[in-house]
């Protein structure tokens, strides 16, 4: 893509953009609400399971698999990753609950789907939620739960279509470390998952900047400055995704739980660079991108000062000479008196006039010129 | 509501929320007053006790209560939720220090409704202090005094009208969690729907957001700067009701205190990350609207370029014309000598000085289309 | 008052309030003076002393005493309050500093008045300073140094006149907390009565950014910016003065010197508490003022915007129409040739050329109502 | 070089420096792949090896070295330090990855060049990232892998050319405490000399910086603006860049890792101190850099005043007087009344209104002057 | 000094002060060379050193002293103060280095005199470097390196001139504190009359900026800005200056070193307060300078209008008057028709057309004053 489409690109990107400003803050249970109340969405996408067992040697996938399922499975394979898509079927998700006797906490925070990211620890079991970003016509982020326990990992998705593609190449492939490892290792890959799928969507990020940059200085106009407030605007809902996921590795990684492997700690700790990476990008973007606003803002005064320089100098040079014009466009009569414009009935009057004008003009064009307002600086 | 009424609402929300500025700092006890001294605001609404005590399988309520009820229904049932709404009875609020042994500071504090939220120890029970807002008219927010002790729970609030209602309807339905628990769950209960109370202000407040983001660009005029800057003030009012609760409930955890039992303080943990996030959305609303501000001054620069383009092109175009026109109605005598004016006697004077003006104007016109200030851009 | 005097207090007192820049500097002693050499101020109000010596049920109060006076006190009364005020008499500051076994660091710090309030602990006795504001004719803040021993309490102020008017009233009184307390309750009552006298002068600035607040929209003038940078100077010097006591409580609660009750300490907290609000209330101030300054400059910015547009208008309308009258002015003999401005013999010429430019204003017109420039804005 | 010439070499630095925005977000594996896996950059340089090793008398180096040489080497000599140059040759890096017994997830980061510097303890090894910048034709940094073992240092650069020349010299001469020492002095020295090549670049900033200073006021066309935003955005990268150092090396020192001993401490307590000078240094380049935008910004509000000067005072002069001009030009007949512009014929008509004229434009300009727009000010 | 000529010292103090940006930086021993490399600086003063050993009644002085003389005081004397002026004799500085066993690092820092104020601890001796400011003709600090041994102090100054000579009447006056005290307090004292070198300069430069205070809003020339930024490098300076002094002596009171005796310690946590208030200081001055610039845009905001104001009234009343002069100057031939131009041979046309003209500008005049352009706003 040319740099002026990407230009346009990101403008149609920022308009498309300004909408969901309460979306964090709406649809929540209503106030008083007693806590561990799972209401659907009503717009929730409807539930279904897949499942994928393995050991080093075994490997099971199960697609719309039920409750029962999950049982079976669990005593046959060492890691079994019950992944649910939609969040439709609360009867479901509270079948689960009791399966795995999940705090109902942690299931109304599954389905009220405006969590932050962090980890929280119920012994057993750690309840971790991250963000997941994709830019498919607008950029959105959507939650998701991971639930690790002793020999199972569950994930519940806002909808269906995730990152996790790569994971479970992974799961399906034998020798890889992942059959090899735990449910703690599966978890690992499923955070690290998310955790790169913020690195396209800050490239493109990276993009529009870019092109913001060359509008702001070649084509300052109006427009740029609601592309830059969408820009911004985007960049704050990054950085309100980004930050917490470190606090949330940090905490799964200080719990020192026993679900954890040291071996697996060393890789979350990779993880955790990368949180740092990301809020470190977003934070230069922030910059750049308020640095960009200091730039079209002086563009604007220049563009400014060129126009009342063209005003002035134009206004400078004609005003005076009119002036003259107008003098010897009076009607004072002549022949009333010696004293009454004499100069009309000079024989060399008008030409006379006419070069003194010429010379005052000259003499600005001069002034302006030294003053730099022409010729010299653009 | 459509976009532009609710821009008309955000602008009438700003004007009447300018006024109180120095509430949190007026109305207190003159300076060097001994500290424990409860004088009742004159203004303060009067009192009235509500009582609501159960068990498990128990429950009763009444309205209008006198001290000597609370005694009388402290024997009979587990919990009992002393709520006491006005705050103009003073010898009713010392009447319930001394029977409930509560510190002088602490009642100092109750009538003085202008703390932080706040959670102070004294062993035998917690005081904490949460902030309920609403916008009725206008935003306002509204001191609760929240006495947790073995067994009881006291409420002071400044005026009738809470966000209490769903806690009181959990309270009278059997069965529920609230019914088998202790008073500290009915404190997080309260405290709980507190900080929901924020969330349906602050959906308010991005509503107000999003009109503005539309004012700013399309109709920035002087009125929307106001608008701005009481929508600034609202967000630092918010801002600094809000971010006590954190450390409130922080207090209150660390405490660990005996009176909040531990699988009452996973509940608490909840609702501490939603004060966090509640302080997250003000934090971005802040940036956001101090991005606005930014957003108006360069579409008033913008519009003042518009406006300078206009004038600058047509000063340019006609004052050089103007001058010609001026120069031919000048009144040298033709007849005094062949030097004077001949042009007005040539046959095709007046027709080539026309078609002069207008190659001229032309020339102008194409100058400022290629500098883009008619016709390409906007 | 009503608003527009109160915008020309603020004003005046804006002006008032510019030279103290270099105070908290300028005054000290030579660089690299011994510590410990204790030099008046020249300008120091000379010293006198005034002791009040009580137990619970004996009041003595001596004015002009004597530092004999001191010792004879200290046997009959439990606790004893030395009041100095000026301190020009630096014989009579090094006597009460032998008596008493102050550390000569400490008697620097009384005579040079511009410490930052603060906490030291010397074992045997605190060492306390905080500082007082008054707005007598302008803002301005006096040192208070405190010392806490057993049994006693000295005070050291800079001038005559304070705000401890009413813990003096609750020594005389009996009965009160403060004739059954120790020296610890004296000192935080003192403490108290200095936080408190923040209170009316914060609200004082309250009432001036209100005023300014109005100013800054509707009057826009030069002066305003004058009057407002004054405010920001006194709310930088407000908060300069407020921080360090959060600190200097602090310390004193967490010394657990012995000096300290623990029924004292929970005083002292309530305290804590009051100073975290001044700093809350400061820096709110703070973040109100500058966005007052935004509002101001958008302000300019309309105002220009409106003159522009008057400008504009005026300009645009006529300097078209007076060069079509000028080329009607123009001198072509129409004898001379039939194509040199036959218009002018026209029969209906002159009403068409009337009627021209009239319909050439009207499209004007409508041009600069249709972009909101006339009618429909403002 | 001149200061004018530096401007422009700083303009040139900028235009060339805008583009690697997207840089530490781009070239990374696709989202999900599994750690540890070694992908070489495609345009990465084939990597050869140079060894040198050394005890205090002895000394040896082979370039273009085979992991064989390694073993060998080792047998021989004390401290070896094992210089990888380019990053393409996968198949190396794994065996020596092999040989080291190093972690695939170190592995990974020394291939993905876009780690910030860091710190990472193995127990036998430590692996630390710094970042080496250079300014060949434009600012650009080089990550370099360090991994600290019991008697050999492993680095792994992007490129040849390093800054590490000093380090060699130092190894071949004998005597030095380099060849006394251990392998982690030699790895300090390393980190040192990465730490020492900021300051040049830095110091390559500073002109920069005082180039636009001179330019900002005394030359502010648009093109500053713009060398200024590539400014800020090399000092960002600069910063990205210096910041984790200061950490890296804190870590290192914090492990209490048996492998760097007490005495190099000291040495790297060194280093950390310069780290930490190079942050103060950039942190006050950005400072000033934000200052000069303020600068700029006035200049061309200074700019734009002394254009409206111009124009103000040309209009206010000669508007009045082509108006007077125009009266006495218009055409009303004098014949047909005398009250039609009697004027025209008195004897002194002319004389009178030309001095009219010239005593108003006098007026003007003393008007003017009072104001100090002429003449007084600039 | 009036107030203009402190403004206009203050601008020259600004343009002699802007050069030394990459001071910090530049003048540093190539990257890559070994630590503990002592080379002079080419410009460094040769070095003297001067002797200075006492015990309570025993006092002595040498002027350029050599090694051997001090071996020979310190025999005699209980504290022994090597003052080393001039770092320009490296041989010197090494013998020293040698004779007290002081690690090469420190020698190191010691001639590269760009360090930040900092105490390292060495066990048998603390170093602790500090950086006295003065204002000669510019705004300059200079390295002091402190080390504090048993019974000796030894300093390092770049130049000969100090802030010491306070000091050293002290040392010579018998019965003072520092005669009956160890190296410890010597030390303290230094670095004492360091600290306070810095309140008279912080004094000019809040001089300085009462002066910008002035000129900003009453001169706004283009200069102010130059002089404002100037002033804000100087700040950048102080505060970098400042700052480390505050963990540097916190350091020096943490480490316990036995070197430090408790009662020093106390006079230390003096100089500890000091160091606090001139940051203090400093960050208010910074925010004040910042402040300064609003006043100065708006200033120039405010001049543009009342210029536009001006050129808008007079064209504005003027142009439309024109106009009509305009129309009456048109030619049309009255003999050739009635409808063209009657009313010049109307007998009241000329008088009736003044007439109308001057009700014209006179409405214009009333308009303009309703609006507050003219008369009633300055």
């Amino acid at each position: 893509m040319d740099r002026k489409s990407l230009g346009q690109t990101a403008r149609r990107a920022g308009n498309r953009l300004r909408r969901p400003l309460t979306k964090g803050v709406r649809r929540r249970t209503a106030p008083g609400t007693p806590p561990g109340v799972i209401l659907a969405d009503p717009a929730a996408t409807p539930s279904s399971i897949t499942l994928m067992g393995f050991t080093a040697d075994q490997y099971e996938e199960r697609k719309n698999a039920t409750p029962d399922d999950i049982a079976e499975m669990r005593t046959v394979h060492r890691v079994v990753w019950i992944d649910v898509t939609g969040l439709g079927d609360v009867d479901l998700i509270r079948k689960l609950g009791a399966m795995f006797d999940i705090h109902p906490l942690v299931l109304e925070d599954i389905v009220n789907v405006h969590q932050r990211a962090k980890t929280e620890d119920y012994d057993d079991k750690l309840y971790m939620v991250v963000r997941m970003v994709h830019e498919r016509d607008h950029l959105d982020s959507e939650q998701i739960s991971i639930i690790l326990g002793e020999g199972y990992v569950i994930t519940f998705q806002e909808h269906a279509g995730d990152c996790f593609d790569p994971v479970r190449a992974r799961v399906r492939r034998e020798g890889t470390r992942m059959r090899t490892s735990g449910a703690d290792y599966l978890a690992y890959a499923l955070i690290d998952a998310v955790i790169d799928s913020y690195f396209p969507v800050l490239e493109a990020m990276g993009d529009r900047i870019e092109a913001l940059e060359d509008d702001v200085v070649r084509r300052p106009d109006p427009q740029v400055v609601e592309t830059l407030h969408a820009l911004r605007h985007d960049l704050l809902a990054m950085r309100r995704a980004v930050w917490p996921h470190r606090e949330m590795i940090n905490t799964a990684l200080r719990q020192e739980s026993r679900l954890i492997a040291p071996t697996t700690g060393i890789y979350l700790r990779d993880c955790y660079d990368h949180a740092v990476q990301l809020m470190d990008i977003v934070e230069t973007y922030r910059e750049i991108a308020s640095g960009l606003l200091d730039v079209y803002l002086s563009s604007l005064s220049n563009r400014m000062n060129e126009i009342m320089k063209v005003l002035t100098i134009i206004a400078t040079i004609f005003i005076p000479l009119s002036f003259v014009a107008g003098v010897y466009g009076m009607n004072f009569d002549p022949a009333a008196s010696p004293w009454n414009m004499p100069e009309l009935r000079w024989p060399y009057g008008y030409p006379v006039v006419l070069g003194a004008m010429g010379a005052g003009a000259l003499a600005m064009l001069v002034y302006f010129w030294r003053r730099g307002w022409i010729g010299r600086s653009r």
